[in-house]
């Protein structure tokens, strides 16, 4: 397997060989490299930081649901550690032309494709690709490089160098649905001067294991676990847009800029509702956005006139969007969605972004015509776009709006901190800063006790499974991943040295953050939550600083 | 003494004896309250959050010089602790009236006046003040509230609570033209919902010293040393701006966005330049900022047509205003500073902001007309002008500008980090960001070697300065100072014990910061001052991280 280093100042491309007994995937290699070789005091759009992108553990071998890909950097939006992963097609491509992460350093004045195949890797000007739109971008890439190539893009957020932009990947329909949203990796990638990666695997090969049988077997227990898995049929026929009902009646689902948990509107943009326009207009629930995927959660939306409007429509988006803008209307925040594929800007702090408005008088809830302007003004790159698409921190700050629901300077998403205290406790503690998949806790989420405990676990287990690059809606335990691991790279791992391997991903992001200023102080959430109620359950944040301040002691 | 606290939400006013055995002043009084009633992890422009003046420990008495005036609390540009310091007259008049301290909390929806007389202190609706720039709020303030009253007054930037907003204190003849200006103090005011404090001393009584021969004494002492001092006549005759010509040949004056340590058009801003003006339109070198200074270290500029621009004219503003930006007219340096003065902005945040637009093509160096045009939207509160408002780090994010001179979110100053390596350490490590008065170190400037003790002398003699309310071109000597606070306080002060005051404060800074989330990873200078050779010299700045990592170490 190869590190591809790519001195984009230069134009210079070495395929170094990664340590072998480095058995690393995703958010580990992401978390490695930066150890290694990141620059935690430079700026992260400077020429010293490192661009980079990670497939998993499993990439290019059969395990089932195994494609998300890594990516990575010193963040633009919170000046830490920042990896993102991704569904899509290009991280098993990557894994099949034997890559095992691609490291970008230095800049290039003009942008460029890096084009990578059997034959190798090469920089291209990327011409007129140049300032498109993710989806028109992605059709021009297809007609260059064939149908078949997997792409990395960032759209015009991430050309402008803007804090909340996105890299967009392919999902199996050429399409630029799938974002590897937080933390601004957009424009990392675009101060590289990386318009785009396209991935060509034609003549690479499935990647076979080191105990090739063990790695079939192990395989096979794991893909019939994910088949029977007991929320297939609910994710495939529902989405993640199920959680809409659930959330709201447990009062956790951020409305109106986080100030209620539940949205009196909530019939309006839920799943009957998305279900019910799915079957009149032709869209569909049980889309997988990447190839053998078994659980296909994710759902593509249709307009009334019947045509594609948007594919990946999530929880998240439209709970951030639609319910947390007091918007409830479909159509709109699909729109919503679509515009922020196309530019490559992340929902979650975009839906943040537009809510906070609502305290300078610049958006009142509901008023979709307004949200959509506001985008708008990002796509156009007025100077309140600019502040918008620099997140909801930063637009917090221009504004002089001091109510502001980020950690660590990335905005809160759609599980409600108040009420989903465990799921909080991640939100303050995680380097990435407040992420929606850092950790999540359901148990008893309004009550303080054990939270920082569950939460401590839950980081470890999800950094682990960040580093194999499989689903989490695989619910797969470690017992099952771990022979899958021992199969394909011929070692001996225990469940711990798994789980000891999630630990030491955590550790090296801490390490990251402390050397780029950012100490324990900042394991907070807003200091609001613990004063304002959120209705309907009224629930302040109350699990004491100290139990946090202890949540690494590990 | 009394603290007085004053809760802006209800308006409720208290004076309460403040704790005898706390012989403290100024920014010793700033970090105590602050490490005691602070609320770290809460947002600067926050209810919770808590806005502080406190005056010198000799403030009201006989000591000369003694006059600055501490206004401080959670910065909104830092996001960690703040204490900005200011000349001006209320300081004295503050002392005199008994008062050791303000703490105002909460926040008023309506913009208030605080009146303080010896009747004690009341808030009453600013009125037609609100909105107005300072000269002209100032007028409308005495004409209401009597000539001889002293004013801490906020201008439009604090209002609308932009990060790079001062708060503004009248000279003896009633100009807000001295500002507490670093770190948004402004907007904290702003926030609290205060446009203005008036302090009118009448009736109130000059401070007796609890031994009041040794305390007249000593000031005796401390007046002669001023009187005798070897820069005063420099200070008087030449103001600041002497150390234009000084740094421009040690090759340390930011110039061009801080890419060039010299400006070639130097003669026509330096001050031979500014006293032949000076001359021949009738402003003038020697002004003193408070009652009785000898120093008188400030210019007051005219314009062409003899009319007065601007007082409090220093070397900061004119380099950052200046050869940051390539402009060469002292006439337009001068209506900046005016304009800054008016709006209440800090001009060093504002010169290193305007500088880096160059580097997104929205500035060219040189182009006054474009730098005061740029100044004019913060005035409108456009979105471009905000943005500018908020500093240059923000402003750097927005546009996506990665080589920003700022240390913990806060531009540096005007006495080149790299050419200057002491001065350096001082801005990367200091508590409060990047600043010029946190301890200045001139010995051998492009030496790494010996910096960081020399930096931490300094930082801990200007941190017990900044507690006695005296300007630092006094000179005085611990060992003069000492006896004015027993005399004064009646206590039996060693100086070594004046020094642990100092330690003690910086002690108090750090962990505040910590508990607001900057770590100690946070004490570096800009990655890019390590690579980037300044011109004449050539300096980078090599003091090693492993040093400065030990700056604390006390």
């Amino acid at each position: 397997m190869t590190l591809l280093r790519v001195q984009m100042t230069n134009g210079q491309i070495v395929a170094e060989p990664f340590p072998k007994e480095k058995i690393l995937g995703g958010r580990a290699t992401i978390d490695f490299l930066l150890s290694q070789r990141g620059a935690p005091a430079a700026h992260p759009l400077s020429e010293r930081s490192i661009f980079l992108v990670a497939p998993g553990l499993f990439a290019g071998s059969g395990a089932p649901q195994s494609g998300r890909l890594s990516v990575g950097g010193k963040s633009p939006l919170t000046g830490g550690i920042k990896e993102a992963n991704v569904g899509g097609t290009a991280s098993h491509k990557l894994g099949r032309l034997g890559i095992r992460a691609i490291l970008a350093e230095g800049t290039s004045k003009e942008r460029q494709v890096l084009k990578i195949d059997k034959e190798g890797a090469r920089l291209e000007n990327a011409g007129d690709i140049v300032g498109l739109t993710n989806y028109a971008a992605c059709d021009k890439i297809r007609q260059r490089y064939g149908e078949n190539v997997g792409i990395l893009i960032i759209g015009p957020a991430g050309e402008m160098k803007l804090a909340n932009s996105t890299v967009a990947v392919t999902d199996p329909e050429g399409r630029p649905s799938r974002h590897a949203a937080r933390g601004g990796v957009g424009a990392l990638m675009g101060a590289k001067g990386l318009k785009a990666i396209v991935v060509d695997d034609e003549g690479g090969s499935l990647r076979k294991g080191a105990n090739e049988e063990a790695f079939k077997e192990a395989t096979k227990s794991a893909a019939e676990a994910i088949q029977n898995g007991p929320f297939r049929n609910a994710f495939h026929n529902l989405g993640t847009p199920m959680f809409i009902d659930m959330d709201n009646a447990r009062g956790s689902m951020p409305t109106n800029n986080h100030r209620i948990g539940s949205f009196e509107k909530v019939q309006k943009i839920n799943v009957a509702k998305l279900v019910e326009l799915n079957k009149a207009r032709g869209g569909s629930m049980g889309h997988g956005c990447m190839p053998g995927c078994v659980v296909r959660c994710s759902p593509i939306f249709h307009g009334p006139d019947g045509k594609f409007v948007t594919a990946g429509f999530e929880y998240e988006t439209i709970v951030m969007l639609g319910a947390n803008l007091g918007i409830d209307d479909l159509d709109a925040i699909a729109r919503m969605d679509r515009r922020c594929d196309e530019l490559g800007l992340d929902t979650i702090e975009m839906g943040c972004t537009i809510g906070v408005l609502n305290d300078a008088g610049m958006f009142a809830f509901g008023d979709a015509g307004k949200a959509e302007a506001l985008i708008e003004e990002i796509a156009q790159g007025t100077p309140l776009g600019r502040i918008l698409g620099s997140g909801v921190a930063v637009t917090a700050k221009v504004f002089g709006i001091d109510r502001v629901p980020e950690v660590k300077g990335q905005g809160i998403p759609a599980h409600a901190a108040r009420s989903s205290k465990g799921w909080a406790v991640t939100y303050a503690t995680s380097p990435q800063g407040a992420d929606h998949t850092a950790g999540a806790v359901l148990e008893d989420p309004l009550s303080p006790v054990g939270q920082v405990d569950r939460s401590r676990k839950q980081q470890i287990l999800m950094a682990a499974l960040d580093a194999t690059g499989l689903c989490q809606f695989t619910f797969l335990p470690p017992k099952l991943i771990v022979p899958m691991i021992n199969g394909l790279h011929g070692v001996n791992w225990s469940v711990e040295d798994y789980l000891e391997m999630g630990r030491e991903m955590l550790r090296q992001e801490r390490a990251f953050n402390l050397k780029a200023g950012i100490g324990p102080g900042a394991d907070r959430l807003p200091e609001w939550m613990k004063n304002e109620p959120l209705a309907p359950t009224n629930a302040v944040f109350d699990v004491p600083d100290q139990e946090i301040d202890g949540l690494f002691n590990f």
